[in-house]
């Protein structure tokens, strides 16, 4: 992160302090808050009110901000569609979608596709299964490494640097089985790396279990994990290993392939 | 849009042009080119490369943009994040989901859902029924107004000055039968508010046709179209209205009845 000096009503010259207070804005948005008032964007982003009237300008007259009908900030249209174009968001989805909907229509369970965003995991996609169990996940939400599946294949592969921080804590349990302390957790990436998938049992919910593997790309890298969460025990990790570890490989066949023919033109030329 | 003065190596004082020339580089992204080199965002963008240089720093700082295995810029996983936080986008979206698949089970067809953006309409969600006939519309991307159902609806209820920008054209001749005539085009729209749906047909490509209906926000107001697209004449225009227009209804039943209750919590506190 860019450190910034917000001095109100003191324009820096350079390019810096300004463009990431004006992205530091966006950062005030949230699922839980996702229209804000003026006085709302300043105060969550720390970005003194005068500033962040002219900065929200701005962001309004290009779209990454647009006013509802009662004249409250929320985020554009046009925002979504740049981020859009994201290849490890909707690039990796899109590939990935096919083997995700075919391991959903097999194990009927929830399916979840992520990747690593700093020392965080973010849900890409995720399919609900006819008998699914209760998920606390959310396409596009954040979530710590080491208590999911999908978390503990990429801390599994991050580099040392990741891992060391990840390990430092804090910890949050949110059951009795949550992994919290680090010498089990180095033990459960261990594992992950032999084994090639990762078990996380409970450890979010008393009554799921998820077992996950990892997505490669062309080039060995692990880019994405893919995981089933199920009932715990039923059906046994056993049976759904090999199938999770089937559907992740198919999408880094599906990686490796290169970029997929796009479907369509875009005759009016609009972003394209 | 903000004007904005790109002058190599000088840094105006003001936040206006650095803000708007940050964001016109994420605009050298498409669907078409997801990945760039500094020197083709600085061409794309037309923004000096000394300037482009300092602004995609702060925007990877900041994570809205990232660097692909080759060096390569690309859209970053962060914008995608802030971009799902578009009520107008994913929230809508997120309501209107489970009566587009209804619409997609009972038809079998291509069920779209469309908003208006500026004087275009961006697709929200597309779902392919098991008999659907091939599409070119893309989620995320942009199409005229006047050659589509839910454009024609979007369009119907446009303010007065978005019509005639609309309608002094140009207009791209996808078919012999796509609408020309700004004549024909008023026409169009009259008949889409007397009867409450918009039929678009052959516009795009022969063999299709499109029944389009609005989705209403809580003050009544048009918020976005839903439309069903067919083969031209199976099943008749007769069969499709009314189920498209239940469907568009019930979206905008979901609409009115508030913000749907969050599935989830992040005890994490990443972005809520």
């Amino acid at each position: 992160m860019t450190a910034t000096q917000p001095v109100d009503g003191v324009e820096r010259a350079s390019t810096g302090p300004v463009v990431a207070r004006a992205l530091r804005l966006l950062e005030a948005f949230s699922d839980a808050h996702p229209t804000l008032s003026l006085s709302d964007i300043s105060r969550r982003s720390g970005v003194p009110l005068s500033t962040a009237h002219r900065l929200v300008a701005e962001l309004e007259a290009w779209g990454a901000l647009e006013r509802d009908a009662r004249g409250r900030y929320q985020v554009g249209l046009r925002l979504w569609e740049v981020g859009a174009l994201a290849p490890r968001g909707p690039g990796l989805r899109e590939r990935a979608l096919p083997y995700l909907e075919d391991l959903c229509a097999v194990t009927r369970e929830n399916v979840q596709l992520a990747v690593r965003e700093d020392d965080e995991i973010v849900y890409v996609e995720r399919l609900a299964g006819s008998r699914a169990v209760g998920v606390l996940t959310r396409v596009g939400g954040r979530w710590a490494m080491t208590a999911t599946g999908v978390g503990l294949v990429l801390l599994a592969h991050a580099p040392t640097d990741v891992v060391e921080r990840v390990l430092d804590g804090p910890f949050t349990r949110h059951t009795p089985w949550t992994l919290t302390d680090p010498t089990r957790v180095r033990q459960a990436l261990a594992a992950t790396r032999v084994r090639g998938y990762a078990v996380s049992e409970r450890q979010i919910t008393d009554d799921a279990t998820s077992v996950a593997a990892p997505v490669h790309d062309a080039t060995g890298e692990v880019v994405a994990a893919l995981s089933v969460v199920a009932h715990h025990g039923r059906p046994p990790v056993s049976v759904l290993a090999p199938l999770v570890r089937t559907s992740a490989a198919g999408v880094s066949h599906a990686l490796a392939a290169g970029r997929p023919r796009r479907r369509h033109t875009n005759p009016q030329g609009g972003r394209s």
